[in-house]
């Protein structure tokens, strides 16, 4: 990966450049604003597995761009040779992490207009610019699928509503915009007054170092907690309304999403808050029953010791640090996606959302 | 204050040496075992204030100390003038921090000894004399109270049991062997098999820094995880109690302790897992009749935007600081203290300790 510094003020958390995927470092926020520009496949994956990119509709984008890396690597006539190079990007980029399916569903669509032009007899150059142009238009998608989700879940908050959201499920999380933080945009670009309490997020403190940073870029009001006053000020009556991502919702409306998220909506429920997942349908996975079938990944002890090269704890000691948590269906109020906002039964009502045509 | 290094390779939390409280300094650990000697009252009020001792009972010993430090300013043999200089010394100490009630405790217990000395006409000399044997007294029952905490508590956890605590109630919070982990060192002893699971208790990282630490140096196992991921652990099944300290508990029960208390006692119950208290006696407030009456101490926001020099939040954004928020009564299974363990209804149960012998 090669850095270099932004081309003006307002930041894109991925962009393509016709020859590299250039990403905002997630890694160095909010202390510098710094780019990095992954020129292989091989990159893409390093920088989603350490968190330079990460979000789960972030990382579906960003394998997308892998995979045309990947395509563009391919000097050969031979389609089918194209296609296995694209085989084992796909199985690179989706062993990075296992818990978002987001990043499979991004591989998996570029992998089958390959495989559909390729059936109608295209070389590998026409499947080249195939693949460019659905990874742009999953890209351009993406921020749309955003902006529909925020109309959709702006008019579950009410004018002067303080919402609390967990990790960051932001522009930073997406091509741009958001899911939780586009409803909140959408709220306020609505003329209602929102305040934020944004958990910082431990270990890898998404919502202090970039949930902070992003809504105070667009002056919204945000204050920062750490993840165990949550509970303190629900309890004081401070939190109206709870709006979190998800890294995969299963058939039954099971919802993973990063770690302490369970907990926070165990407290919301315990304080008649309503819960909401705000997400696109990429985020559904149908394949999934429930959340027990969805894999969580553990990720080093390092990050919850260290930070940077500061030590926490002692050494010797046993570190665990899951990176999400399942958050049964029976928690959560309502899942915002662009097709609308879906309610219980979710087993009922999530498998509709892939029958009918999007509202976007 | 003036740094030394450790005479041995144990640990005391605190000691007097006769014209000094020495510290070991619980801001630099785990990293640093050093220790700080405070040579007046003033300096020890700083070192309650800046958390270089930290835990209700330890700061209820070194204000104590405190009182007896500022005792041996005076030169004059007028006990009048003595029981000002204690009076102003008392002020100081005391508004150092809010909420724990043990603080107050101590201050009291020295002015009190040093009023009934000076009523039973003793001049400043024997007064300080009389508190020299206060403060030593009350140093040795600390230590005392908390083996007879731990060998009540200890018979609530079973052989094979994995207890989740939170902060550190343990020898660095008190004279010497601590309260919560008091409870477990006395269930080790008693040739139980116990795990711990630390929650690293942002913002201040009591339980990574100093928990994890002591429990190590007792080759008690511990697995240290961040505070959003106990009730993950919870819902796997993996937690079988808790149990915390306390920093005042009001005459019905509910328990004033370090933030995040509330969540994890919330997250319990959810799971049907025992919330169990250990405090001494100098915890319960019966003047405070119940939680909302506890005054909360908001600390500074740079606890949590930095870590050390290290920024973590992005700059001009607005942050909370609570450092304890309150557990209902009602979520407490049992209150373990030196005279036993007492079980709900609080309100009836906790006067009764102070009309019975301590069974210490």
């Amino acid at each position: 990966m090669h850095s270099s510094t932004p081309r003006n003020a307002a930041f894109r958390t991925l962009e393509f450049t016709g020859t590299a995927l250039r990403l905002l470092d997630q890694t160095r926020l909010p202390g510098e604003e710094v780019y990095v520009e992954c020129r292989t496949y091989e990159e893409v994956a390093d920088a989603i597995r350490d968190m330079v990119v990460r979000g789960a509709p972030a990382i579906g984008v960003a394998a997308a761009f892998g995979v045309l890396l990947a395509a563009q690597e391919v000097s050969s006539q031979d389609g089918q040779e194209l296609l296995a190079h694209l085989a084992m990007a796909a199985k690179t980029l989706q062993e990075t992490r296992p818990t978002a399916v987001n990043l499979r569903w991004g591989v998996r669509r570029m992998l089958g207009v390959a495989q559909a032009a390729h059936e109608r007899g295209a070389q590998a150059p026409e499947m080249q610019a195939v693949l460019g142009a659905e990874a742009e238009a999953i890209y351009q998608e993406d921020i749309a699928i955003n902006q529909a989700i925020g109309n959709h879940g702006a008019a579950l908050l009410r004018h002067g509503d303080t919402v609390l959201t967990h990790c960051n499920a932001g522009a930073l999380a997406t091509a741009g915009y958001g899911t939780a933080l586009g409803v909140i945009r959408s709220a306020v670009s609505a003329g209602k007054q929102i305040t934020v309490f944004a958990d910082e997020t431990r270990p890898f403190l998404q919502g202090a170092r970039l949930t902070a940073w992003e809504l105070h870029k667009d002056n919204i009001p945000v204050t920062l907690i750490t993840d165990n006053m949550a509970g303190y000020f629900m309890q004081l009556g401070r939190i109206s309304a709870v709006v979190v991502g998800a890294d995969r919702i299963a058939a039954n409306g099971d919802v993973a999403n990063k770690i302490g998220t369970y907990s926070v909506a165990l407290l919301a429920q315990a304080h008649h808050i309503p819960f909401y997942v705000a997400a696109p349908r990429s985020t559904i996975d149908l394949e999934t029953a429930s959340g027990v079938d969805i894999p969580i990944e553990e990720r080093s002890g390092r990050e919850v010791s260290h930070l940077h090269d500061y030590q926490l704890a002692p050494d010797g000691i046993e570190i665990a640090n899951p990176a999400f948590d399942v958050t049964p269906a029976s928690l959560v109020a309502a899942i915002i996606t662009e097709c609308g906002v879906v309610r219980p039964p979710y087993g009922e009502h999530l498998p509709r959302l892939f029958s009918e045509t999007p509202t976007t």
